[in-house]
């Protein structure tokens, strides 16, 4: 596996390998998620570029960013392991050669996309990551950009962006992995200690409910207060949002109204550790 | 496929016919259902005896009985492909060489087994279920008897006549076969017409929805209610009760209690049929 901290020498690799191109951008501390997203990539496409970089621009919380894992080493062997034969790690000269300020988002409207849940809660933050993509899809220049679901409002910003800039990349959102548990697989989950890593599988377990409750027609808004009010009953989660949305413009979602797709969101604070998860449900809902 | 339509022609058979011995009885129009129970007997008895009685002391309705859908010719060609090679179809006299005035139920006591559910909506259906089912038991003699779990409640009496009897056969249940849709398979599915065979699988997605909500640790009370709702606004459906129980008892379940299994049973009127299905959670249920 190659790998590349230059924007100027990946280029120049990418330029003369086979296409077409697909992109896995991560922040590393990779887990079976990232490589469930290298292993679809590689399936059809004979390039495979995955980027591990930490993002500083978009953590709204600096002990955020200073405590996400980083475990390069461990990364690029995990990476060899399913085929992926360019990693590109730069720093954040590399990245921002002009500096970090946000001016992209200047550029954009995501209307409603950011508005509610994770925009809610994490001001900048979808600022920040409209800003990474768009710099590193400007480098390597993919035909396919592989993101996972679990990221689901990330996934409809970066759509957006991408329909806005006009860019033409094909975006593919992957499944979301889980622990035998349920606990959708992420970097931050080693964070949590062992009670709350015993406590965390309530999360999907809520979600659950919450999706076999829309499927059977149960109205949106006493599906929501269950899950939450269950959230809160537990002594080491405290929920921020559990929402039901129409998957395209991430408005509230109520019993009766067509959509192609509806998502079920949540974020759950466990400890010192953030937790997001989502079920979508595409349609017919309850045919 | 050996037939017989008298107890001393079969009893003759069975004296003779390698044990241990299995025995499925049923009120015939088999179905899937049916014949995933005689493939389990088959799987470890060498003799498989299949009954098919429409057994008038368990009616509680003249028009259920009466409606009842009766197909002997198909159901001994079904038998023939699932091995049987035993099928007893006796007529009334057989069965009740002295008549059909209900005896055993005053010598047993059911206690909660029998107030509630079926029991409190069908009068007389259980005495008649346990006359029958003591009766057969008394020509057959199997070491095992083999029960859909769809009747739950049904299963629960009979296991505990067995008991009460002393008549040391094991009662196995086998799960519920559903069709595609969920709809749980029943001989009298087939009298639905063309929409209320469109609806009726919303059953099974009510009680799919009020198990994850279980699962998920929400009130058993709100449960009941949202699904009991939820298929009170359907056109054509007509609840008669949702009911979350422990299994042993049939008594309400609320969270929090502690149960080796609990049963979501529900029974709803589709047009001129009556339809019950149930869902069994072992223990733990939300570990």
């Amino acid at each position: 596996m190659q790998i590349f901290t230059t924007a100027e020498a990946l280029r120049d690799y990418l330029d003369r390998a086979p296409g077409p191109i697909a992109f896995v951008p991560t922040m590393g501390a990779l887990h079976e998620g990232h490589l469930a997203l290298v292993r679809a990539a590689r399936a059809d496409h004979p390039t495979v570029v995955c980027s591990i970089f930490v993002n500083p621009t978009q953590f709204n919380e600096a002990a955020d960013l200073e405590a996400y894992p980083r475990t390069p080493e461990a990364d690029a062997a995990l990476l060899a392991g399913v085929d992926c034969e360019v990693l590109y790690l730069p720093d954040v000269e590399d990245v921002y050669p002009t500096g970090t300020a946000v001016s992209l988002a200047e550029q954009l409207d995501f209307g409603s996309l950011t508005t509610r849940m994770e925009g809610a809660h994490r001001p900048g933050h979808f600022a920040g990551v409209a800003q990474v993509v768009s710099r590193l899809l400007e480098i390597v220049r993919p035909t396919t950009l592989v993101m996972g679901q679990k990221d689901y409002q990330q996934v409809a910003v970066v759509r957006s962006m991408i329909a806005q800039l006009g860019l033409g990349v094909v975006l593919r959102a992957v499944a979301t992995v889980r622990e035998a548990d349920g606990l959708a697989m992420s970097s931050r989950n080693r964070r949590l200690g062992p009670a709350e890593r015993q406590a965390a599988p309530a999360i999907n377990r809520h979600l659950a409910a919450v999706v076999a409750g829309l499927r059977a027609g149960w109205p949106a808004r006493q599906l929501e207060a269950l899950a939450l009010d269950g959230l809160r009953r537990h002594p080491l989660l405290d929920p921020e949002y559990v929402e039901i949305c129409h998957g395209d413009t991430l408005l509230p979602y109520t019993e009766g109204e067509t959509s192609r797709e509806i998502v079920v969101a949540t974020a759950v604070r466990c400890g010192p550790v953030r937790l997001i998860d989502n079920h979508a449900l595409a349609a017919p809902f309850n045919p």
